[in-house]
């Protein structure tokens, strides 16, 4: 019998497209050498409210996803403590959610399971994505016992 | 009578040249809307141990200024507290110290006036030099009046 192993998807829902092309450029680096494990689905960016209605939607149609959303209120990881995150959900889908400029909605932040900071600092929303996918090449990696990751 | 007034200067000591085009063009994007408030100087990178003699020399050199050293073990700070302490200290020279791929030595990081962390997680030092830059230019724009913090 043939049996159909059906690996666990890394989503990132993400609130807008990114403009810059250096940032742009940057995370397809990091996507490529992930070879397709994570996948970026866009919202268009609007009111705090309707971005939050489009999200709900979306998140709806991803059953059984673990959510983790993106929020500088969020719990606080250091790059070990977020592989050992991956690493224990292993086994689950995973999706990432990042606002837009003005951040995500109460509604949003209240209703998933998992809130991250990727810093008590402000960044911008691109340079946020961008460090959000670096971090998972880099939990990837630690996972995999490659060297990437130092300090 | 003719007076002169001395602006206080600050100093961005960096360990290595950054390679990657992307994040040197974002760099410069900051500087030149700072238009050269921030200086950045850079050391070659070598061993540590190399390294903390040649950013010792240089700090000798800079005789008061204030030495903030990046770390992620180091303090942690919303961009209203940087700006904060910027604030605080405009009429200081100041100066921030960032390591290469492997962070600074200890007896840097004990030699400082303070340290800072710009996240519990563990970024590339290219991207922490970017970063460092953007949360300078967020300070600014918050002490100026400027619209460009959020959140």
């Amino acid at each position: 019998m043939l049996r159909l192993m059906i690996l666990p998807q890394t989503k990132i829902l993400a609130v807008g497209q990114i403009k810059e092309s250096c940032i742009l450029e940057g995370m397809h680096e990091y996507l490529k050498r992930m070879k397709g494990r994570i996948e970026i689905v866009e919202i268009k960016d609007s009111t705090k409210e309707k971005e939050s209605i489009e999200i709900t939607r979306k998140l709806e149609k991803l059953d059984r996803f673990l959510t983790v959303a993106l929020d500088e209120h969020g719990k606080e990881m250091t790059s070990l403590e977020f592989s050992e995150f991956i690493k224990n959900n292993f086994n689950k889908n995973l999706c990432f959610i990042v606002g837009g400029p003005d951040g995500l909605d109460k509604s949003i932040l209240e209703g998933v399971d998992h809130t991250l900071a990727l810093s008590r600092m402000t960044f911008t929303h691109e340079m946020a994505r961008l460090l959000l996918v670096e971090q998972l090449y880099r939990a990837f990696s630690i996972i995999d016992g490659k060297k990437y990751h130092r300090g």
